[in-house]
C-alpha cells in the first residue's frame, strides 16, 4: 500500500477531537453533555440571511467568481467602513470560511521552512495550516498570570530569524478572549515594520469586544497597510458557521494576485453561503445588540461562576466568547476525559477543551481548559454545577 | 514590503483566465460572446435540490461534521452502488467541491518532491494543486492523432522514478472527452499494482458517457482497492457547480485518517450545499436522461459542425462535455485572443479555451482549443458560424 505524506503524519490531532467519541459514548449512556468545547454559537442566524435563502430563485446554482460575488464584496467594504477599516472592494477576496483564508494566506506568503511567530495559546488550526505549507509556527508564550497579555517586544525579537515571514495574532483572541490594547498593537506595528514582516490578523470576533476601549484592527495601524493580511469570517458574528464564508483582505498587490491564483484553482467560494452572508450584513442593530448583550451576560455569569469555584481561576476575557481557565487538577486533558468517561452529576456531564492543544510548548497549559460560552445561561449554570461537583470528586485534584 | 512565496509565483496562470478581461471588453463593446470556454453547465439544477433549499427550516446555520453530513454520505453510498462502486459510508469524505478533494488528496499523499504522472492534455488545476503541495506533475503525452487514447504502459514506465507516488486520470476526461476503455484501465491497474502507486481517479463526469461500453471506475479494478483515491463532485452531474460539494473516496485506512486531519482543520464542508446535494441525488431518471440526451445531441451537433469547417478536426469525445479540436491556425491562443479583441460576425464573437493551458510540454497543443458544449443548440450553431467566419478571416491561418 502506498504510504501517506510526512505532512499528513505530522498534522496535529486536536485533543478536543480525541474526546469527541467519549462525548458521544456519554450521550449514548443517556447523559446530558454540556458542550463548552466548541465555538459554534447557539444564537440564531439573522432573519435577513435565512430569508435570503428562502428567496433564492436561481434555476442553475452556478459558480460564482473566484474572488466572490461583487455584491457581497461591496457590502463587506461598507461593513468594514463602519469599523474604520479603510479598504477597497478589490482588496477583499471571499473564501470558504476563515479557514480557507488562513490556508491561502499562508500558501501565498510562506515557503517551506518559513516561520511565523504566534503568541500562544493559539487557535490550534493555525498549526495545521502552517504544516500544510511546510511552514513553521514559532510560539511566543503568553500566560494566564498576566491575563494573556501580549508578550513583550523583546520576547518576539528573540525569536526572529532570517526565515521569519510574519507575526500572526487573533484579536479578539481565540482561545483566551484577550483583546489587544492600542499600546500592544503599536508595538506589533513597529516590529512588523522594522523587520519587514507580514502581520496576519485574524479578526473574526471583532463584534464581540466587551470594553469601552475601541477595538484596534491591524488596518488601523499607520505605515504597515501593505503588510497586513486580515483574516475574516461571517461565521461567528452572524452565527452561521456552516455557510463557510470568510475573506482575506490585503492591499499588497502582488500578494493579492498570488492569492487569486489559489482562489482560481479552487474555482469558486460557496455560492449559497455568499447569498446568505450578503443578506446577513443587513442584520439590524437590534440583532447585533441582542447577541452582544447575550454574550456580555453569559461572560459575566460564566467568569463569576468559575472564579467562585474553589481553586479555579479565569481572567476576565475582553472579547470573543471563550475563556482559558486554570483548574486545580493534575492534568486538564485527563480531567476532561474523566468528566466524559467516569463522571456524572444529576444525569449530566461537561465537555471542555483541554488547553494543551492550544500550546506548542510542552507542558504549557497543563492545568488549563478553554471554555466557550455558546450555551444559554441556564445551561451554563448547570454546567458550572457539574464542574464544581466534578472538581470536588476528581481523584487528581491538586489543591 | 514582504515577498510572496515561491509557490505563489510558480502557480500557473490559466490562459483562459488571461482572456477573461478581453471577453468582458468585447461585451462592453456590445458584442454577444458565446462562452465555449467554461465547464459551467447551463442546464437547471434538479428541482429536488432547489426545493430542499427552499425548505431549510434551521434557525442556526451550524457547522456540519468535518467528514460531511451522515445522511449525505449514506445517499452517496447508495448512488455509487448504482454504478457498482462498492464503498462503505466511512470511505466517503465530503469536501468543498472536487477541488478541495484533489487538494486534500494531494496534501495527504504527496510530500514535497513527490511526483504523479498524468496523461496530458489535463485539467490545468491539477498542476496548481500539486504546486500547492510542493509536488510535481509529470505528464505523459496523449495526442489528438490517436483521439487522446491512453499512452502505452511503456510511456508511463519510462517516467516512473523512486519519487513517483501515483498516477492521476480524469475519466471521462476533461479536456478531451476521452473515455478510458477496460483494456486501458486494466493496464493502469497493473502498473499501479506493480509499482505500489496511488491511482487518483477523477470521475466527476461519470454520468456523461456516450457509448454503449460500460463506464469503468477505478474502483471496478480488482486488487488495487486500497490504492484508489476517487475524486468526485456533484457539480457537473446536477448542474450545481456553485454549491461546492465534492468527495474523496478511499479504502486506505491510514490515508483516510490523514485526510480527515485536513478536513478537521477547515472544520466543515458547506452545510447548505450538502443539503442541496443530498436532495439532488433523488433527481428522477427523467431529469438525468433529459440532460444526458441534451448533451448527446449537442455533442453530435458540435462535432459534426467542427469537422465540417475546412481545416478543423475534432475526434469524437465519448464522455464529459468537452472536446479538444485542432484548428488551422498558427497559434490557438493568439487566435482565441484575436476572436475576442478584433473579430466579430453578425454582432457576436466566441470565447474558446486555448489548449496549451492543458499541456505542460512546451509547444504541445499549439493549434488546439478546448470547446465545452454547455450552450443550447441554437447558440452552438451561432458559435460555429462565428468560428467558421473567424477562421476564414484570421491572418494567421495555416492551411
Amino acid at each position: 500500500m502506498p504510504s501517506i505524506s510526512q505532512r499528513g503524519m505530522s498534522m496535529p490531532q486536536s485533543p478536543i477531537r480525541k474526546l469527541v467519541p467519549l462525548s458521544n459514548a456519554a450521550k449514548k449512556r443517556g447523559l446530558k453533555v454540556y458542550h463548552l468545547n466548541i465555538g459554534q454559537p447557539d444564537l440564531p442566524t439573522p432573519q435577513q440571511g435565512l430569508d435570503a435563502l428562502k428567496h433564492i430563485d436561481r434555476t442553475t446554482l452556478e459558480y460564482s467568481p473566484s474572488e466572490g460575488l461583487l455584491s457581497l464584496r461591496k457590502k463587506l467594504k461598507d461593513y468594514y467602513d463602519r469599523f474604520n477599516i479603510r479598504v477597497d472592494v478589490d482588496d477583499i477576496i471571499v473564501t470558504a470560511g476563515g479557514s480557507e483564508a488562513v490556508l491561502f494566506a499562508f500558501m501565498a506568503c510562506l515557503d517551506p521552512g518559513d516561520e511565523i511567530i504566534v503568541p500562544e495559546p493559539a487557535y490550534a488550526n493555525y498549526m495545521a495550516f502552517a504544516i500544510s505549507c511546510g511552514a513553521k509556527i514559532v510560539t511566543v508564550p503568553s500566560s494566564i498570570d498576566t491575563g494573556f497579555a501580549l508578550p513583550s517586544v523583546e520576547e518576539f525579537e528573540k525569536l526572529i530569524t532570517p526565515r521569519t515571514k510574519g507575526i500572526l495574532i487573533c484579536n479578539p483572541n481565540n482561545p483566551t478572549g484577550y483583546l489587544y490594547t492600542m499600546k500592544e498593537m503599536i508595538q506589533l506595528r513597529d516590529l512588523v515594520k522594522k523587520y519587514d514582516l507580514y502581520l496576519f490578523s485574524d479578526e473574526v470576533y471583532r463584534e464581540f469586544c466587551y470594553t469601552g476601549a475601541p477595538y484596534i484592527s491591524a488596518f488601523h495601524l499607520p505605515g504597515i497597510e501593505e503588510q497586513v493580511v486580515l483574516i475574516d469570517s461571517v461565521s461567528k458574528r452572524y452565527s452561521e458557521c456552516g455557510i463557510r464564508i470568510g475573506a482575506i483582505i490585503t492591499k499588497h498587490e502582488k500578494l493579492k494576485e498570488s492569492i487569486m491564483k489559489f482562489c482560481m484553482a479552487r474555482l469558486s467560494p460557496p455560492l449559497l453561503g455568499q447569498i446568505v452572508a450578503e443578506a446577513s450584513i443587513d442584520a439590524d442593530k437590534d440583532y447585533m445588540l441582542m447577541n452582544y448583550n447575550e454574550y456580555v451576560e453569559r461572560r459575566k455569569f460564566l467568569i463569576d461562576g468559575l472564579n467562585r469555584i474553589p481553586g479555579c481561576y479565569s481572567p476576565i476575557p475582553m472579547g470573543a466568547f471563550y475563556t482559558v481557565a486554570a483548574l486545580p487538577v493534575d492534568d486538564a486533558e485527563k480531567f476532561c476525559r474523566w468528566c466524559l468517561e467516569e463522571f456524572e452529576y444529576e444525569g449530566a456531564t461537561i465537555f471542555m477543551a483541554p488547553a494543551n492543544g492550544f500550546y506548542t510548548t510542552p507542558g504549557a497549559g497543563r492545568n488549563e481548559v478553554r471554555i466557550a460560552y455558546v450555551l444559554k445561561k441556564e445551561d451554563l449554570a448547570a454546567a458550572l454545577r457539574v464542574l464544581a461537583a466534578a472538581l470536588a470528586a476528581y481523584p487528581g485534584r491538586t489543591n
